[in-house]
């Protein structure tokens, strides 16, 4: 639906938030949601609508939301289905422009009474050109804000990846990748039942919103196919759009309308309309998150010449094979490179691409490799598999039986020193020399045990670790398909 | 080769071990290895031979290995590769009737002198009956003597899975999933070049090992390709065996030669042999560590109705959608079960499978639900998508702003409850029931992190949570096929 942009702020970048279905009662939503509105230190102002003069995490509730004096940006609705709509009209004839409804029970149930209830609500956001979110949704998340107006609890680092999902729980998924990981999110929008603004809606919004440099969308059915597509004709010239189409199946089929009222259509015809629009359409969460983290940070591949450096023969192989899967070429190394590496690693390196170093490196070496490659290799990516598990390594020597005693607690700084100069030197490569350089290394899953972990440190600013060969490649892939695009 | 099975257990379960090459530098192997020796409390007594009169660790250097006057089981060798052949003689003569030669630098280089070292191994294996494993490996780690005889750091917890691998470097991929998700490992044999004992050999040890549940291998290339297949056939029908081969495109074949002198044959047809002899072919590490995990605990799954239990809509259609197209069943709910459930449920639950709690659960619902479906439900396997993702939501409100007040200190005890009756609940349905039940929870990447995980607690007693639906269910189907071939 058409609405100037001023009002969608309202809604994503409020300044001030009241949620109307507060509650004091452990165990209720209302307490759940009064909670995590506040526990992140959000930027604005947060008020209540609950049972008059009742109390809790030091917030008094109003009896109403024309008990409020000041002015309010976005209402968040939790109260029982019943009272949905009275409250609603009374969040308008207080002025409020922006307003989420949680509460579900409308149609995805089927019920007709409440499929009358949310064509009310479009008639109310079209006559008095207000922002209806929901109804049935999990919430609104804006870390750049602190901002954390859902069902759930988690608050990911800030970033650049935003998604516009259909289902909550995808949402609370990508959150937790997002925090595991500490690569950053931006917003998370949950549209539940769209019952007035769906994903088109919002991918418009997000395609100009600074602070997006990803969107990441999951779907399970619209009835504006065609919007959606032109939407994402438009956004995918200027940032990354990249889908996910469940309810594909019979049984996801049934499961969809159940769950978002979503009327799911064929995925194959609708995921080649997203493909042809321009979309980079994934089968899974994770294809989702690896293609957004990669798409965020690396710059763009050029070509399909890769250079492979690792620092375990099997992992190496296993890598190798994959790319050539994946239609990457892995030439023998440029004779230059080769002459240079004899020159500063022993005889048993492998002399060939994968560059396996076999176990031979000296504290400088992995440093010097990775800079040969990026001078000599005419690689269009670096593929280091190995990134940051020296860090783990260590991680097992300090934290046991002689991890306190000498010289293991000299080796461990010196290990540390040699992790943070390849930090640095991956980064220079990135940056400087914009060779995209790919971190794989199933380190990445203890790393947030590991005391000054690179994995952990270098995700802070951007550069996501692959767990596994295949997905580093599979993301890869995904990276030169889209760089291919925007030349073209 | 044939050698009498009492001489692989003192390779595999030594009840002393020599490392002959160890050193007091920082920086050396020699002092790694030792490390590694001594580092997790090895049930047996430790040698070292060095420079004479050194010491490290508190350990004392002999000069050389016929100085030391005791019985010693196991050799393990990381001198330079100019002194391994001297050092094998010697320990030949000293009576010591296993080795492991850790050096590098032989067949793996194309070198010709390296190769005819491997040929003198062999023939001084035959000659005097004594198993040689390597050279070029990365050694042997059992962990129900507490032995990491290798040279990396990693002790996994005790379990069942086995691994025979060309590559050590998988060896330690392995031994960190195992690490990170305390499903726990038997035996990691690192093959190296193989010049003596190759994965033939091992196999049919380990088809004998009743600390070994699972058979894992990895290939990048074998000249035993027939007796492979025939060990696999055999072996197979006493429990299953993983095959991960490598090495398969151009790529990956040259990197296989230089890494483990193996020529790797074609990938297809070898992979089509060792199907057909009963081995359970993955395609990458993952899939080899997720069917390694199912298979070591589950019980059979006997056909291919299941029922999806999920605590996030999303979750649920993507779970559907999988297992659709995975060739599962996924049935309406007999009425029995959905009469059932209506009493126990509020009105907004899906009343279809997947079983959409659509978040109206209190503190019994979840138990509940999962007897119910077991009672009444007629499947063959129940999928729980959320399993632990409570205790997530409970470790973000403790670690909050507000975890350590009233009511959310007394929310967060009743969170744990429930979750410790899930856990029950689920162990229950296993053991008793004889169902298998798959958990499915992206919690499981921070699971480490929240006190008391149910994730963690179930996973020390074997139960394996997959972090998405597509990895739960692939193992399924992997279940699926090996409980069919065992009837069969």
């Amino acid at each position: 639906m058409d609405l100037k942009r001023e009002i969608f702020d309202l809604l994503l970048k409020p300044r001030s938030v009241v949620l109307i279905g507060a509650s004091a009662t452990p165990g209720k939503w209302g307490l759940f949601i009064l909670h995590n509105l506040l526990k992140d230190g959000y930027d604005g102002k947060v008020y209540a609508v609950g049972r008059k003069g009742a109390e809790a995490l030091g917030i008094k509730f109003f009896g109403g939301i024309e008990e409020i004096k000041d002015n309010i940006d976005l209402a968040l609705i939790a109260v029982p289905p019943a009272s949905v709509l009275s409250e609603v009209e009374r969040c308008i004839e207080k002025g409020i422009k922006a307003i989420y409804v949680i509460t579900g029970g409308f149609a995805e149930t089927s019920d007709p009474e409440g499929i009358e209830v949310e064509k009310k609500l479009k008639q109310l956001s079209q006559e008095h050109h207000v922002a209806i979110a929901g109804p049935n949704g999990q919430g609104i998340l804006n870390t750049h804000i602190n901002l954390c107006a859902q069902m759930f609890f988690t608050m990911p680092p800030k970033g650049g990846i935003s998604l516009i999902t259909q289902s909550g729980n995808i949402g609370v998924v990508l959150s937790n990748f997002s925090l595991h990981s500490k690569i950053g999110m931006s917003k998370i929008i949950s549209t539940g039942n769209a019952a007035c603004l769906d994903i088109v809606d919002f991918l418009k919004y997000l395609s100009l919103d600074e602070e997006t440099r990803v969107i990441c969308v999951y779907v399970e059915g619209t009835k504006r196919g065609r919007e959606l597509t032109s939407a994402i004709e438009s956004t995918s010239r200027v940032k990354p759009v990249i889908i996910m189409k469940a309810g594909n199946t019979g049984a996801g089929k049934k499961a969809a309308l159940s769950h978002s009222a979503a009327l799911a259509g064929s995925g194959a015809i609708f995921e080649d309309a997203c493909r042809s629009a321009g979309a980079i359409v994934v089968n899974s969460l994770t294809e989702m998150w690896d293609s957004a983290c990669i798409l965020s940070y690396q710059p763009p591949l050029r070509g399909r010449n890769i250079g492979i450096l690792t620092l375990g023969g099997g992992l190496g192989v296993v890598t190798a094979d994959i790319a050539t899967e994946e239609d990457f070429e892995i030439k023998p190394l440029p004779e230059e490179l080769k002459l240079h590496l004899d020159r500063i690693l022993p005889p048993r390196w492998s002399r060939g691409n994968p560059i396996d170093l076999a176990a031979s490196e000296g504290p400088t070496t992995i440093v010097e490799v990775l800079n040969a490659m990026a001078r000599y290799g005419n690689f269009d990516a670096i593929v280091f598999v190995g990134f940051g598990e020296n860090g783990l390594a260590r991680h097992v020597i300090e934290t046991g039986k002689f991890g306190k005693t000498s010289p293991f607690t000299e080796i461990c700084e010196v290990m540390k020193g040699i992790e943070k100069n390849v930090e640095n030197a991956v980064f220079n490569i990135i940056e400087e020399k914009k060779i995209p350089v790919i971190g794989i290394a199933d380190a990445v899953l203890m790393a947030r045990e590991i005391d000054k972990s690179i994995i952990m440190s270098s995700a802070e600013k951007g550069f996501f670790t692959f767990p596994t060969p295949e997905r580093g490649i599979k993301a890869l892939k995904v990276l030169y398909e889209y760089s291919q695009k925007l030349k073209g």
